[in-house]
Formats: C-alpha cells, structure tokens, sequence
C-alpha cells in the first residue's frame, strides 16, 4: 500500500485577501497541484492518461477550515487516494502547521472521463493505478454532501474571461470558488470562522459564456449556484459557518 | 554599493494561462513579492516604514518580454535599485533562464507617500534609505512612458470585489492588468508574442466602486484606461506588441 505523499506550502502574497490570510481558493488551487503533482509521480497523472485520450475531472469537493494560515506562513500539505470506486476515485488532503496540528482536512471526488467524447468512463478500464496506489489512512472528514436546490435571493453575472480559462478554454474549477466568495457580505470574509465547504461541479462552461452566481444565506449556511446563459446548473456550493 | 537581488521562481499551475505559459499578471507580481522581500531584507520595507506613518506606492512600471516561460520552467529573478530622485525610487528586474538568457526586463517607479494622508512625500526626508543601499547597475530598459489620451472603442464595466481587494480595502494593483488583459481578442493572447507594458497607476479604487475598462487597438499597441464610476481615471496602460 501506499503512504501519504507530501508538500511544502508557504502562502505567498498574491494568496492572501485583506486580512493577509490565504484565500479560500488559494488553499484549493494549492491542493488541486499537488494532486495532480502526486498522481503524475505514481503513474496516473495528466500526461499517462492523455495519452490513452483520459482525463480527471474534479466532481466534488469537501474542505473543513479551522483556520486560515497567514501570510508567508510555512505548512505542510499530506494528501492521499484512499479508495477508488466504479466512477469516482476519492483522494484527501491534510494541512499541518508548524506545531504539528491538522487545521485543514479536505476529501475531493474525481471522475475520469473520455477526453475527446467528454462523458465518464469507469475507473476499472484503465490499467494506470492499482490497489496498491491505494493508502489505508481513513479520510479526514465526511464526503462531500449533495446539494439539490439553492433558490437564490441575490444574482451576480459577468462574462467568462481570458484569466478564468484553463487549456480546454474551460472555467477553472477554482474560478468558481473565487466567484462565489465575491458576492458574500465583506464582513462574513472579515472573520475568518472556521468553516466546512461543499461544493459540486456540474457542468463546463466556457469563454465568453454569461454566467450568474445566485446566493441565498440561510442561518449559519451559505448557499451557491453558479449557472449559464443557456440556463444550465454549472455548479453547487455551500459554506457552512461554524 | 549595493549587489543585485536574486529570487528563484518557478511558474506553478495558478499562474499559466490556456497556452501554458506564465500570464503577464502573474509574472509582474512576482516582481513586486520580491521587491517587497529585497526591500524588508534591506531595512526599507513596509515594516519599517509603516512604524514612521509611510509606505511605498508603485507609480509606473515598464516590462519588455522576449518570451514567457512555462508551466513549471525555473528561472531566477534579479532585482535592484539604481536611482534614488526626490519623489520616485528607480526598482529594476529581469528573469535569467536556465541558459543564462535574459528574457524579461523591467523598471519600476515607486512613490513614498505619508500612510493616513494618502500623499506623496520626498524620498529624502526618510532616513531608511541611503546611496549604500543603490546598485550601481544600469535599468535593463527604458523607464516607464508617459501614457496621455486613450479615447476607448471599447469599454467593459465591473464592481471591484473580495478577490480584487489589499489589506487597505483597495484595488491590488495587479488585478488592474488582469482586467485589461482580459478586454483583448483572445487571440492576442494566444500568440504568445513578444510585448512592451508601460502601466501608470493614477489613483486607488476601493471595494464595490464600478470600474471600467476601457480599450483601443492601434495598429501594433493596445491602449488602455480603467475609470471609476466617479469618472476618475484610475490607471493607464499600453502593450506594443513586438
């Protein structure tokens, strides 16, 4: 079996809103590398899928948030594929600080798909990983939760641009982080509360689409859904508030 | 007299665009990381300013780009101060890649200005800074141009939001060239060609303020100005491309 893998993190400034603590996203976007840094060294990484016309898409995702690390503070990443299942292979992540602690844990879903026809293919048709890619270490928190139905109070829309775009001239996963965070009430990102994300990506939206993030709060949750102008459900979120 | 700076980078996956090379925003504020960290190392970063009421503001920036480099290329960075004038401070930077070639230069002229009244202040009247601490090395490039009427065809509008946004509740300066990059014909940017930037930083925007983006194409530059909804012209800008 295999052991956790590791990464050196320090939070650098271009990370960090206006309470010098990292962003939401930024965590995000520093665990999706070391994913896919971690899966290319064990053989099932971008380049030996594409080859075979394969690729990971992120499904969903689950961040539990102690604290947020500050600015240029050093940490440690730990993450891992526990299970891999007919269509979705379940990898997780563990921030550790200096002291020793666990104030992040994170547990994100990925369904491989055909790269060209873009529908998913199951995990079993490809010989790229193995049970013993798997490590036993239990997953740091709870799966990601269904989200069904937001019913948003407030809409904000704007184009997909030039710096939202990965190679496909698809969104970035994490863009829709960003975009979510953008139409919270400042004072809620003043806080910095612990908090528990879920989020569910759903469909690919592409350059130049309109897309409109609706948001509703109810009690301690905040509710997200970002759809396009064709009126299709790109991507379910919610904070919880702790 | 002072030696250069060196800082290694390397571009991480957040910082590529959809060709996979290093976007402009991205590589400028790695120039500015570092200038920040030479600065602090120095005895004259925001630190010790901040305790005597001053901070640094930067006024214009000139980048010569030949190439951009690579999802994960090494490269290193010099940075340097050479001139010392009443009211700007001369910061210079280029990348060095793994051949030794120069690929990127860069000028940067920086204000002092007093903290709580928001003005710029003589660079002499702060006794942080000395000729000791200069670099006797020329600029790699000529000093940022003056950039007088834009008179936009094409104008793009959006709210300054948590994403944008520094510790001051203002507008980071490198979101104002993502904006402008992001008003281009998205084949400007996959060519991948060599640019200019000359960029002049007027005046801060805050947080839910509408900006607006305005853009003329003339023959081989871009021309841009971003405005407030106050009608106050919050930066120039121009890319020759090359």
């Amino acid at each position: 079996m295999a052991d956790k893998s590791i990464f050196q993190y320090r939070v650098e400034p271009q990370e960090v809103d206006f309470t010098f603590h990292a962003r939401l996203d930024a965590l995000c976007a520093f665990m999706l590398n070391s994913a896919g840094a971690d899966a290319q060294h064990r053989g099932f990484g971008v380049d030996a899928l594409m080859s075979k016309n394969r690729a990971w898409v992120l499904s969903r995702m689950a961040v539990e948030i102690d604290r947020f690390p500050k600015q240029y503070e050093e940490t440690r990443l730990n993450t891992w594929v526990n299970d891999n299942g007919v269509l979705l292979s379940t990898r997780n992540f563990e921030f550790v600080d200096a002291a020793g602690e666990i104030f992040v844990r994170a547990v994100s879903q990925w369904c491989l798909i055909d790269y060209e026809r873009r529908v998913p293919v199951a995990l079993t048709e490809c010989d790229s990983f193995s049970d013993d890619k798997l490590c036993t270490a239990q997953s740091p928190c709870s799966l990601p939760r269904k989200i069904r139905n937001v019913e948003p109070t407030e809409h904000v829309s704007r184009r997909a641009v030039y710096s939202d775009i990965d190679f496909n001239y698809h969104v970035n996963t994490m863009r829709y982080l960003a975009m979510m965070l953008d139409v919270l009430p400042i004072e809620m990102l003043a806080s910095n509360r612990p908090l528990r994300l879920d989020v569910h990506f759903m469909h690919e939206c592409r350059l130049g689409q309109l897309l409109t993030v609706g948001y509703r709060q109810q009690d301690d949750v905040s509710l997200f859904e970002i759809t396009t102008d064709d009126d299709t459900v790109a991507c379910r979120a919610t904070i919880e508030w702790r």
